[in-house]
């Protein structure tokens, strides 16, 4: 069985972990620690970051677009995850960047490494309390693309068109990483939460629901359906 | 004809016209410049990001990988810039990325930051004398890059294999950006080097040879084919 490298909180891990259970193609996990990464990990990717896939005859993809590229073309034998025409992919990949970059730097790289990463670090690599003031900024920031994922809602079916694609697991394998620490303000952008309940009800959302970090429990929003 | 907004010394921006001009198919360029993004930007981008391109019936497409897919899926009447099986696909969208985070964040983004866009800016946008800590640092990564680059450049034909492809077109995008402010060493890393070299000769790459940013001249390396 395919082996998936990948860390529990990791946004571009959680992805993969969605498309493959979407593709229904589940790989076994190997967990990671992104702050002390295994000879295992340098090896199999030189840049040294998750997620990596391990096929069966030992080759290694690796890089989270080069990944979900790969999937789609080699587990698309159910339904297509970059649907459409080469506008619609388009859109698809754009919407998907858009969380891969602008996302990332505003939103989930400052919280998930103030919050998560930095409480795992030895404290001569960097570990200890949180600065609170990059929290905060996150936090402040989320909000504006709680808004801008409400819009693309509202107007489409899905984040990027008619059908569920990379780009509404991306966006879920983010939010849902800030949403186990609790930091997601549901309550206050309602079509995000509407868009992101029908995500979290599907099959392959379901393995997602009962994650659990060492010494870190989920928020009840995160594992509650009806949050 | 369609439309590529950019700027000239922008990795992204470059990887696009060298894209375009391998397919047989540029497109007019208009200048914009990141630091002040037009109306016209932000409009056609949510993300405000360069490039952008413009098709003749108006619609937009951005995003960096995702516009490099687009193009590969709507211009590839000639050849194709990701090639090969899924395996080989993986291997050039592995390495494209890692220009596009790894070596940008680590190279590109500090040293293009600090030498050639907080020289354009008010001094109230952040403008001003480089902080040399940070591009001596990104100067420093650099020769891990080279090294690596070389080490792929003499063990395959190009970077992510037996042709060329996007890789390649996105390191020498990354590249020559840095050599046109003349920070490459190249006689250090010859295998990079004679990689270069190659890439430089092709057609692709002729209209950027005259490429000029207002008050900084090109580097004497970057407009010599024999540099």
């Amino acid at each position: 069985m395919p082996r998936l490298y990948h860390f529990t909180l990791d946004p571009y891990s959680r992805r993969m972990r969605l498309a493959l259970n979407e593709y229904g193609t589940p790989a076994e996990a190997v967990d990671e620690q992104p702050w002390a990464p295994s000879q295992d990990l340098s090896r199999l990717n030189p840049a040294g970051a998750l997620p990596v896939l391990v096929e069966d005859d030992g080759s290694a993809v690796s890089g989270v677009e080069a990944l979900g590229e790969y999937l789609e073309e080699t587990r698309n034998g159910g339904a297509s995850l970059i649907p459409g025409n080469a506008r619609a992919r388009a859109e698809v990949r754009r919407l998907t960047g858009w969380f891969d970059t602008k996302f990332y730097a505003e939103v989930a790289e400052p919280v998930l490494t103030e919050k998560v990463v930095r409480r795992f670090m030895q404290r001569e690599q960097g570990g200890g309390s949180p600065e609170m003031t990059r929290v905060r900024k996150g936090l402040d920031l989320l909000k504006a693309h709680l808004d801008y994922i409400g819009k693309l809602a509202d107007g489409r079916n899905w984040l990027a068109g008619d059908h569920l694609s990379l780009a509404d697991l991306a966006g879920a394998a983010h939010l849902s990483a800030i949403d186990y620490i609790g930091d997601v303000p549901w309550a206050d952008f309602p079509s995000a939460k509407a868009w992101f309940q029908r995500l979290k009800s599907r099959p392959s959302y379901r393995p997602l629901l009962t994650d659990s970090v060492r010494g870190m429990p989920a928020s009840k929003s995160y594992t509650d359906l009806d949050f």
